[in-house]
């Protein structure tokens, strides 16, 4: 592995200079040195120390070559957030194979797409998912080797939530090969992993995307090591009691297969922290986990956050300023101000799964100090500015790029060395992506004199009222601050006169039922004499929902909400 | 520019997709939407936002490109710390140019080896140093522009340090190409800065060595980037008070000619902090500058910390928290005792010219809570432990890696995606320096289980003594706890029954004239009492001395006190 130095003979490396390539496992170098005796810890299950880690990441290793896997070959991963997933994060990539991120909370079909699109070699399987796998079976499967993964072993210790988490599992079947830790335990600790370029292939997933056949993104390892390098560092710059720091307890609450857990776990590895992986997100286990190990650095979307509010309310305690990253869709005021009152410092960010995912976060310096408590919110909502290295413009209709003026607004385009470079095995939909070198978001947004991302929309859910434009994510945020009102969502439906009309669809706190659409509607009104609305934002009707439809993520799915208006069931 | 995905068809690229060079100036993407109209000043001089500081980065791209200097093509700058260096830093290397930092603390005769060695096409030249640069003119130079940089143009203006700031200024030399300003005022501030492959060089300067010629070293663009991204995160990761944060205020105190100024003034750039830049080196001038702007963020090594502790006691003061990175050479605990108490929040690290620097630094977690005075400052003089990425080992005479006990102490030899890859023009030293695929450091170091690296000797002034080896560093730091003593220093000597052994060399405080040696050396006595220093680590004898000899950058030069020991002069 040689660095070129493109310039004349003066400048040549040394025959034996190492040329150091960024591949995953040189995020490893520091914890090795520093964090030996630190822990990670998987629920109340496993506990052991970073130096146990690197040997089970060498067991791993060895477990896949003995199994014939080859660099190149695909393996999945189908399990809930643990130590063994965490191992595969590193083990897999590091002998060359791509880790295939399973989203096991797709619709069966879905998860059945995506691995019959990307076809693994080898899969490591959580009993619980044995139905979707043995579905799999009856198809053309390119799964050779299934590793099985079983956490009965541990239901005797198990202390938390034991109703919920204990589920019906199938017993281990012919077709796997043996047992995770049976298989772990009888190969070596020693394992010399290889250098080799950084431009290959580390990881692979399946958008959750809203329209069509999930899309599968990919990412090398250079791109990984540059991510966690600068998503880290926007966290850690943060001001005090908000970034990350070296004494950390780190705790995931987006799951492994959710774009790489926004890198966090290759983060908190590279600086070494304290680490605990949750299994399964159940709300009482996860505040369990918070409060035994102390932990003070996590992120999650907006729904975890609100799951994490509630429980602790049930406990009458409040969470010790945990700082957690946001992501994923938009946070709404209401919850930021409910975050911030259960002692949660959250931070917004943005980002996508083609982009590995970070691209901006709110740079948290000391402005708070002198903000009001609204003001405060407001501005930990935002999506923030960019990170390291990111180049964000925002492009009209031909691609021009348009002023940062706060008002200009059209679609978010970027440059960061760590975006999907295409879609698996979909070059056309790679094309649209990257058209004009610059990567789409398909966020419609603007950006303020002062760097602030504000994102308004997505483009395909944009409503265009009379020939403007409606920020369904602002009217949205509105409607939110009615205390009757657990969540909204705003669509733009068919209007004769008007091209499109934005409509409001509510689900209602339980124990309000007769409220009626005309005083929630008022703080639309309110906020159009206020200035912050143009007159045409207020929607024409709201219509009341029972749930709100979401897709795997915890995303609004507004393709569903609009094909549910079209049909008339709701 | 593409990134060349190394697997199958599947995973190709989209046509259009930007495969994102890791060039120098992707550092400004984020400054360039975040930070527009934060602030750059030149001590009182001039003061200007980010938004005219990129307009002048383009400038001077205009002026060296209309000049006929073409990429890689050596430009050298001659400067105290300005806002025209900070320009430099980003314009030579974005336009394909290497920028080559002149050490002009060097004695003249070594100035012009470097010089007449790099071989530039073009000097920035401040007119202080006009003397030397005439000299130059006189051998065969391959400089063919000189661009005039000249400070009086501020006079009127300034506040500070009148007296030792002003010098004898030469007027413009008729060999000069024009003065900067104005060659700046005259071109476009539009510039459309290339891509570029990241292994391009980028910068070259001269380790100022204590053995033989001064030996040049280079970086690329990609090392220049990661350096940046890593070590920012190193300081960033550190507790309350202790790291870098968006809202600090930067000001140098390691010139910009030393080691790129460990790469901060490239980390500050990226986050887009608000930057101050200090000209010449002068104790009231920097402490007039820290006051005024509210720094909080900085570097330096420890004459630099002696400097600033006296000024500011002068003005029966204290610094507000300061954060101050030092290295360079080993920090004694007196020193730190003092900076402690004079409000500065100091943290050492560890790094050289070879390594870009930063290799180490102490991980500031919360341990200090729990710790007595005294062991919060031995904790803080450590040299910390790995910054992420990099890989460590301490190697016997053999090249076999020793266990990391804290107690096997061989030569630290490193790996990091950051290092010189060779000499310049000097490949023999270069495959020295690479011997075995690991950079030698000719550091003798140790590093505990928990991983803290504890530089003993360089492995030039090892001190063997009767077989066994006497860290001087450790009897220094001793040495250094006597009320009396300002500076020392310990240097092996020979001697016929030991081989060799210790020799104290001692600079009193003025106050004190009639101590004698057997006091100081109690120290050493009664910590071979304690179990801290073995019985033939004390020194024999101590001489006094009136004045310390350094090298140029501020170092204890014990190549020197060998000699002057040898002749006698000692």
């Amino acid at each position: 592995m040689t660095t070129i130095l493109n310039q004349h003979q003066d400048y040549q490396q040394a025959e034996e200079a190492y040329g150091f390539p960024l591949i995953i496992k040189q995020l490893l170098n520091r914890a090795k040195i520093a964090s030996k005796d630190q822990t990670i810890s998987y629920a109340d299950k496993v506990t052991y120390t970073y130096a146990e880690f690197f040997k089970r990441v060498n067991r791993l290793a060895n477990v896949l070559k003995n199994m014939g896997l080859q660099a190149g070959d695909v393996v999945a991963v189908m399990d809930w957030d643990s130590h063994r997933y965490l191992e595969a994060y590193f083990a897999v990539p590091m002998s060359g194979m791509i880790l295939q991120t399973v989203n096991v909370r797709l619709a069966e079909d879905k998860v059945l797409y995506t691995i019959n699109h990307s076809k693994p070699k080898a899969l490591l399987l959580n009993a619980e998912f044995e139905p979707m796998a043995k579905n799999y079976r009856h198809e053309a499967p390119s799964i050779e080797k299934i590793i099985w993964l079983d956490d009965t072993q541990y239901d005797e210790d198990t202390e938390y939530g034991e109703d919920t988490i204990k589920t019906q599992q199938a017993s281990m079947p012919d077709y796997a090969e043996g047992e995770y830790e049976a298989m772990l335990d009888t190969v070596s600790d020693e394992f010399d992993f290889p250098d080799f370029d950084e431009n290959t292939i580390a990881t692979t997933f399946y958008t959750s995307g809203t329209t069509g056949d999930p899309k599968g993104v990919f990412f090398t390892h250079r791109q990984i090591v540059l991510q966690t390098l600068s998503s880290t560092l926007a966290s850690a710059l943060s001001a005090e009691g908000q970034g990350a720091r070296y004494n950390d307890v780190y705790m995931p609450m987006t799951p492994l297969f959710h774009v790489h857990a926004w890198c966090w776990p290759y983060g908190a590895t590279m600086i070494g922290l304290k680490q605990v992986y949750p299994g399964r997100y159940v709300s009482e286990v996860l505040v369990d986990l918070i409060e035994q190990h102390k932990v003070t650095l996590s992120h999650g979307v907006p729904t975890i956050l609100q799951m994490l509010i509630k429980e602790m309310a049930t406990r009458g305690r409040k969470f010790n300023g945990l700082k957690l990253s946001v992501g994923g869709s938009k946070l709404n005021e209401a919850l930021a101000e409910a975050a911030l009152e259960s002692g949660i410092e959250f931070i917004s960010g943005f980002g996508m799964s083609e982009s590995c995912p970070v691209l901006a976060r709110v740079a948290f310096g000391d402005q708070t100090s002198t903000m009001t408590t609204t003001e405060q919110i407001n501005y930990r909502c935002l999506s923030g500015s960019p990170i390291m290295l990111v180049s964000m413009e925002i492009w009209d209709e031909n691609g021009k790029a348009l002023p940062m003026d706060g008002e200009s607004t059209g679609e978010l385009v970027v440059r960061a060395p760590w975006l999907t470079q295409s879609y698996f095995k979909n070059p056309d939909a790679g094309d649209e992506l990257w058209r004009g070198g610059w990567m789409h978001t398909q966020d419609i947004a603007c950006i303020t004199a002062d760097g602030t991302l504000k994102i308004t929309d997505r483009l395909k859910d944009v409503i265009k009222s009379g020939g403007e434009w409606v920020s369904s994510l602002e009217v949205e945020n509105i409607l939110s601050f009615h205390p009757c009102v657990a969540e909204v969502a705003v669509i733009g439906v068919a209007d004769e006169k008007w091209g499109e009309r934005p409509l409001a669809l509510v689900v209602l706190k339980p124990e309000y039922v007769d409220i009626k659409a005309e005083d929630i509607l008022a703080l639309g009104h309110q906020a159009v004499e206020k200035g912050y609305l143009p007159k045409y934002g207020v929607p024409s009707e709201i219509r009341f929902l029972v749930e709100m439809p979401k897709t795997s993520v915890g995303k609004l799915d507004k393709k569903k909400m609009r094909i549910m208006y079209e049909e008339k069931l709701i």
